[in-house]
């Protein structure tokens, strides 16, 4: 069974070809346009949340689509369910990886640390592309509390994460989505993607 | 099991993002290097040839790198076995597959057969990888005879490979290798990677 290495390896390969840094922020302090890589997987996400339901029952509910993105997508991608969720009741969600396979190969170190959001951006898009498929459009963010573990995080209505309120030293994945977040757009650790 | 679907859903975007058209062929109507798609199939195929023989006994004749690429390489990629091999016993191999899954997708016609080598390209490297880490460096070529089948070859010592007198109209996957086939390139459907 190579599946999963040969996506590791594909994963690996693409962030070589096509990671190119955020650029500057506007003037708002926010990021105009997604980056390629969550460009692609976004349309992936998409295609993937096209596909996948045909087995499961309609979502008609907010934790319909958080279950079926922590078991159904998580397993598919990663062979694997999140390890954790948990919600404000206001439409943020956290999403815990503890072990998230993209970053495992990685050594821990400040050093890389700072070379992780390469390795998050695709699956950022996957995630909102998953989502809009599903009539959600979302705002996802992921951040990473340490190696070889993750954390992301999405917002409701527009609104930022806030991430010193709810990151403790454990990494984990936090989702949100707003139905009308429009084109408002983030910075590099708060991705929007149309 | 959405595996396969990841990975055709991930070549669709790479293709979108990585395919060049070739360069020019030099003077010699050679080519001089491999496309990115091809360079980005070539580290996949190396990284496979690393992890998949741990459970196969050790390459000592050409025939068990055959068989390993058309049962296990194959396997892992596509979930499926190569559909024929044959051999002339000097050096050309020929692998069918009857129904590759990366061009099933498309409809049959001339024009999306002149887009075939797009979805060919990683291919062509992911063997031609998979061949240099297993000892063999190679001339892998694929061209396609009909839609939704495809067929591609490499050729021993350097010599390129006639595809008048090998490909019937039916579609076939033909390889072979030349440990010494140095630095020798081939034009757009005869592929060389170093």
């Amino acid at each position: 069974m190579a599946d999963a290495v040969l996506f590791e390896f594909l994963h690996t390969e693409m962030v070589a070809e096509l990671w190119t840094p955020d650029p500057d922020p506007g003037s708002g302090g926010q990021k105009t346009c997604p980056s390629v890589l969550e460009s692609v997987g976004f349309r992936v996400g998409q295609a993937l949340g096209e596909r996948l339901p045909c087995d499961t029952p309609a979502f008609r509910e907010e934790l319909d689509v958080l279950k079926f993105l922590c078991k159904d997508l998580w397993v598919a991608v990663f062979q694997k369910q999140m390890d954790g969720l948990r919600t404000n009741h206001q439409g943020t969600y956290v999403l815990q990886d503890n072990s998230f396979p993209l970053l495992v190969p990685m050594a821990s170190g400040l050093q890389y640390l700072e070379e992780a959001p390469k390795f998050l951006a695709f699956t950022c898009g996957l995630l909102c592309g998953a989502l809009h498929t599903l009539g959600f459009q979302s705002l996802v963010t992921a951040s990473v509390a340490a190696l070889p573990a993750w954390a992301g995080g999405w917002l409701r209505d527009g609104r930022p994460w806030q991430s010193t309120q709810q990151v403790s030293p454990d990494a984990r994945v936090l989702l949100g989505w707003s139905p009308s977040a429009g084109a408002e757009a983030f910075s590099l650790s708060e991705r929007s993607l149309p």
